[in-house]
């Protein structure tokens, strides 16, 4: 394998052999350890010494389904400590199958010049963004793919990245017109747009595999992967998340108090129902557009819809959970119509939905316009888009805007929006939140699936909970799979055991991949600690832990101590 | 001596002897061991747990010269450390004579609530704000003294404070008609603004004087401190501090290129002669302002001027060498007229002219308006104090406008604006910067003075000299001396020792002065530990350790290991 330095002071690009240090490491551990090798922890995020790094997982290429997510990574602008976000689309697969283990970009171009880095199997070059500038992600994948062919991917930011607003995600293609998968978290498209990088185009790996060790153990276990999900009721084809999608949990999360609504104000949205993946499903497949597709080809879950409008017209695929809760009930929406264009228009901007859905929630509260007020909502996120001064404010992601406004009430840990499920209900994903070295993030060890065995609203064994959540999430993050594929490698260690060493032939055991999985987290923790990051800074805000939020007058009361000692047994 | 509580929550007030944990603090001192015992180091700077503590030094009230300056001291907003922002005016010594150790005001009101403290000797009492919000301070300080009396002392914020801004101030009348003493540094109007205090006013205490533990000692070291600045050639009355007030210096910073000059682009302005302290002395006197005028009674140093327009009318009093620079080189802006305006502004909207002027230099480069034109920095200005959207960003100062305009040049160490040296052609201050409890903050150890025993451009003896200053700079700040009037007490301790002594009979020797001074410091990093700050925030932002600063084409240089070393023999 191979990786790509790409440096945009020089406009130089550069293959190199991968280096021992890496070389057992992919997505998310391959982003911890080369910014811990190789960047200052405390450098100026939009300075040349921060990184942007491309990387898919240990998984990609070999077909195993839903392994082929692509990591971003950097020293992020909203954390200031590692960031690690993933999306699908076909970056992923398509890196692997043309033997890349990462692609780095390194430095930055003159203020003002902007390239797109061209890939192929075995070139890369940078040349002139010019014609893109100021396009959002649709327009800018759209006029790629027909100078570099249909079935190119497409990596690129919008405005909010060529305005270095914190909140800027990184959109990648995937099949055909998918235009909307995103590495969303932690503003590594503001990063992307501090290289003068608008835009990476990698041309189609055609007819290219990758080796196989062990092509036997690894089709046997990548086959039974597949089974196994296939064969899951919540997965199948039969299953919610196949039927529903992501949405499929509005209803229980409402019901369990942990909705955000009007900006994390009450835990419940009365018009839960009208956002509900049920009715998402029904409105859908009414008008004619789709559900049960895929972000990525050859995946077996296949929970992605695309939602279209009245007249059949594609708005926005797909329309997720946590958008739905960030842009829906915590701006007291209650029309999935609305939020769909919501989403668009941010998927275009190039901005997370969940950190512009909370700032949004901190600028109702700050009296900009009206909670449940369609049109004044939408005027304020255009303004993103055309860079006007609350625009650049509420991009920067709902820390500067809660500063700007005069707002106490700021839902965020480690500077980062926290996602749909309020830690004072959750309260495992609020040691989550507080905890990860990713700062608040769902994905990083998402306690809503064990809620019925760990009591959401109690104190006990939630730290213990977090714990065991991050180190799967850190797996699944490394490995390139998506956090739905994870039952059957919970169930089955050995499955992920088998499946890498079929690729690789590492002889690894299931112990080394305990280890691997924790020692990401080592990793990342370390690069934190290196950053400046401390205990005080490992925390949930003040007042979530004072002001009780209905429906169970629930607050955030898991001890310091508990969150001090999530990591005693890494 | 006693302490005022007042529970902003429960609107109540109470007296309390003091503790013999603060007995012998005052000022800078006694806010650093209060805020360590009292609040949570990590609580939210804007919620019901900070405090907001109003302390005169240790030498206010018994008519040492310079010595009334007030201490205003709370967690601050900009910096998330300690903070201590003092001020002249008749506050520090009203205080002193009426008892007071100090004011320390708790809790919250609710939101929109807003009320006006009035403290006598012995009673204090809550009443609304009612007609006073909105206001600037100068018209809250008008009103309050017609209401209160013309020799009452007003501290105030206005519309910065009320709007939470974290570049607001606190204003302190001083004197006859005097309205523009600040409390300017790190924040604390936002935190007075956060309690829902306008305006605190305290009655003038008529014939009152502090008890004297040894009258003949005090009275001796006292005059001799006097006398001693009289005599020094340059404070006394034909000195350049006196003759120029702090402008004095605008020629000598420009002369070593630290002047900062178009937000920190250069280290010397063309122009810098209009701005010069002789030149400002000349117009004042030309059309009829004053110089050599005092902030507080007494003062035998007297650098205070009244800046007045073409037709004698007042504009500002005083213009300051920082706010000239600030507002002035850094802006572009080459006329005193021009700076004394924004000054007034500033003043009046409750602004650090530092902050806001370190923030305009940010705006002026994203390019919101043109260095030099007048006009249009004017127009930026006032939208602080209407309390529009960019008015907010500017007004929460420096680091914010940088991070909403996507600005990577942000002049500002431990999240607070550099004040008017550049840390690369004046090295010293760079240490001081970086390694002040206090954030960016000249008046915590300034290097300027020192500039002819230690090279400005050289790294040696930076790190010795800043920790010398450092430690004198929190001995002045906890007694309430003005930092110009430190020569006869560095020069002779004892003289600090027997004025103390001959106050509180506490038998202290130099030995004991220094330990005390130390401690300060001391108090205030731990403080600033628990809150989670690190050696990766005690730094000197990184471009200016990369980009040479004319004309001198200097860098910031000094190693990271000097800069975590400077308090090794605190």
């Amino acid at each position: 394998m191979k990786l790509l330095r790409v440096d945009m002071g020089r406009l130089e690009v550069r293959w190199e052999p991968v280096s021992p240090v890496f070389e057992q490491l992919g997505g998310r551990a391959l982003i911890a350890k080369l910014l811990l090798e190789e960047i200052p922890p405390t450098c100026d995020v939009l300075g040349p010494h921060n990184k942007l790094i491309f990387t898919p997982g240990l998984l990609a290429g070999g077909g195993v389904t839903t392994a082929g997510r692509l990591s971003v990574g950097g020293k992020s602008p909203l954390t200031g400590g590692v960031k690690e976000a993933n999306g699908g689309g076909t970056a992923g697969d398509t890196l692997a199958k043309l033997g890349f283990k990462a692609i780095v970009v390194e430095g930055q171009a003159q203020r003002g010049e902007w390239y797109v880095l061209h890939v192929t199997g075995d070139s890369a070059s940078l040349l002139p963004a010019g014609d893109l500038m100021g396009l959002g992600t649709y327009a800018t994948s759209d006029r790629l793919q027909e100078r570099y062919g249909a079935d190119s991917t497409v990596i690129s930011i919008g405005q909010a990245g060529e305005y270095l607003m914190y909140g800027a995600s990184i959109a990648i293609t995937g099949d055909r017109d998918q235009r909307s998968n995103h590495a969303a978290r932690g503003g590594l498209g503001a990063v992307m747009g501090s290289k003068g990088l608008k835009a990476i185009v990698i041309d189609k790996p055609l007819g290219k595999s990758i080796p196989l060790a062990d092509a036997d153990l690894f089709r046997t276990a990548s086959r039974t992967f597949a089974q196994k999900l296939i064969n899951d009721p919540k997965l199948g084809t039969q299953g919610s998340q196949h039927l529903y999608g992501t949405a499929s949990i509005v209803g229980a999360v409402n019901e369990i108090g942990a909705l955000p609504t009007e900006n994390f104000s009450r835990g419940s949205f009365e018009p839960a129902t009208e956002l509900r993946g049920e009715h998402l499903r029904e409105l859908v497949l009414e008008r004619e557009g789709k559900v049960g597709t895929r972000c990525m080809p050859g995946c077996v879950i296949a929970c992605r819809n695309l939602y279209v409008d009245d007249d059949g017209k594609p708005i926005v695929g797909t329309l997720q959970y946590e958008t739905i809760a960030l842009m829906g009930a915590n701006l007291g929406l209650n029309s999935l119509d609305d939020v769909a264009r919501l989403n668009y228009m941010c998927n275009d901007f190039g901005l997370d939905t969940i950190e512009t859905g909370a700032a949004l929630g901190v600028a109702l509260e700050a009296g900009l316009a009206k909670f449940g007020d369609t049109e004044s909502i939408f005027a304020l996120l255009k303004q993103v888009g055309e860079g006007t001064i609350i625009g650049r404010v509420l991009g920067n992601g709902v820390v500067t805007t809660g500063r700007v406004l005069g707002i106490r009430r700021i839902p965020a840990a480690l500077g980062q929006a926290m996602p749909g499920y309020d830690p004072r209900s959750l309260k495992g994903n609020g040691v989550t939140y507080a905890t990860s070295p990713q700062g608040a993030d769902h994905t990083a060890g998402n306690a809503f699936g064990a809620r019925k065995e760990v009591n959401p609203l109690g104190v006990q064994g939630q730290r213990e909970l977090s714990l065991k959540l991050q180190i799967i999430a850190a797996m699944l993050d490394a490995t390139g799979l998506c956090l739905f594929a994870r039952p059957p490698v919970i169930a089955d260690p050995q499955l992920m055991v088998d499946m890498i060493n079929g690729i690789y032939g590492w002889g690894w055991t299931k112990e080394d991949l305990d280890r691997f999985n924790r020692q990401v987290l080592r990793t990342e923790l370390e690069f934190n600690r290196r950053a400046g990051i401390t205990a005080a800074d490992y925390r949930i805000p003040e007042y979530m832990r004072e002001e009780p939020l209905a429906p169970h007058n629930a607050i955030f009361d898991v001890p310091d101590s508990d969150l001090d000692s999530v990591f005693e047994t890494l």
